[in-house]
């Protein structure tokens, strides 16, 4: 198996986080998005959308886009469950996954920003201010969201496809020194995922930084 | 069961097909989303993302996330599938789903049109090129991606998730005359889809306009 990574790439940081729950083991190609590689014609050629994180399972077949792998790990490799058993359990999980990967990370993504730079014209702090008004609208949502069903982790007491999101989506508001104090049971989740050694090997300073 | 909806919302579409594919019957509550009713203190202490749609099930579960409250359709009536049976399959699909609701809808949702015009102070026709910009990066690879297994649908030749996804996507861009002339496989899975009844009821001409 192999996976085509970036370092920082919070959908490729899913799926890292996810594989190693799982246990599995993958080589690593980094397509390094900052110089244009995801753009690439051999890039395209398997990944026609040119983004990360890209998956060629063993027997071959291409997958692509993190949430549709990490449902594809699960179905593949069911043991840890990152999903409960419940139908509505599950609807809830993927819930706060979505929450993450479609209403707050998209709006974030490199080549949005890029957008605003090169055909907005907007500043460095303007684009900060983009950057972290849609943490900030999304992160209060989803801790009332997670509130109710939530305890060491975003849901119950287990890992989930919902932590596996969250991370790598705090990890992001760090960088750009959004405060979290308001969130306790994301921190709470946040900080035992973290000290887990799936979560822990996944984080971006501890990949190979590509040169 | 009741599902908050509006009729122009692409997510709350997706899961009006997905219940009418599904046979599934369900009370509908429209949410004034121009107006702002999906911020009012009653919606908002059920779905605390303040989007629509929320499907509220039979035993009183509030589902929200249009692909998550699919998903748990999916497993709760598993007739007629909406996912293949084979996990590639399955991956695949998801991963179509996810190229529009991930790379594109986010993008074009009312409340980013609002921040480009209140925050940015864009006028209507950069917003607009901003609304189509992502169409047309999102649609050539969408195209690609379906491309090889994609039949009469955009997998196979029965309606999927992806199609599920599809068919709101293609009616916001005729909605911003993007030409659609190069994606002769999204046109295909289209209109086959809205020649089936489920989908051509879920259109948002035929539902209740709020007042």
């Amino acid at each position: 198996m192999k996976l085509y990574d970036y370092f920082r790439s919070s959908a490729a940081y899913r799926v890292r986080i996810a594989l190693n729950l799982k246990g599995v083991a993958s080589e690593r190609a980094s397509v390094h998005l900052r110089r244009g590689a995801q753009r690439a014609e051999d890039y395209l050629a398997m990944n026609p959308q040119g983004l990360v994180p890209a998956l060629v399972t063993d027997s071959g077949d291409v997958l692509t886009q993190s949430l549709a792998i990490i449902e594809w790990l699960e179905e593949s490799y069911p043991q840890p469950p990152l999903l409960p058993r419940d139908a509505p359990g599950r609807a809830r999980v993927r819930a706060l996954s979505l929450a993450i990967a479609c209403d707050i990370h998209p709006l974030n993504n490199l080549r949005v920003l890029k957008y605003l730079s090169t055909e907005l014209g907007l500043p460095q702090a303007e684009r900060d201010t983009w950057y972290m008004h849609w943490i900030r609208e999304g992160l209060p949502a989803l801790e009332a969201l997670a509130k109710p069903g939530a305890g060491r982790f975003l849901f119950g007491d287990q890992p989930t496809i919902a932590d596996v999101c969250l991370v790598p989506q705090l990890y992001n508001a760090r960088r750009y020194n959004v405060s979290l104090d308001d969130y306790p049971t994301l921190l709470r989740a946040d900080e035992n995922a973290n000290k887990l050694d799936a979560f822990a090997a996944a984080h971006p300073d501890r990949q190979e930084q590509p040169q």
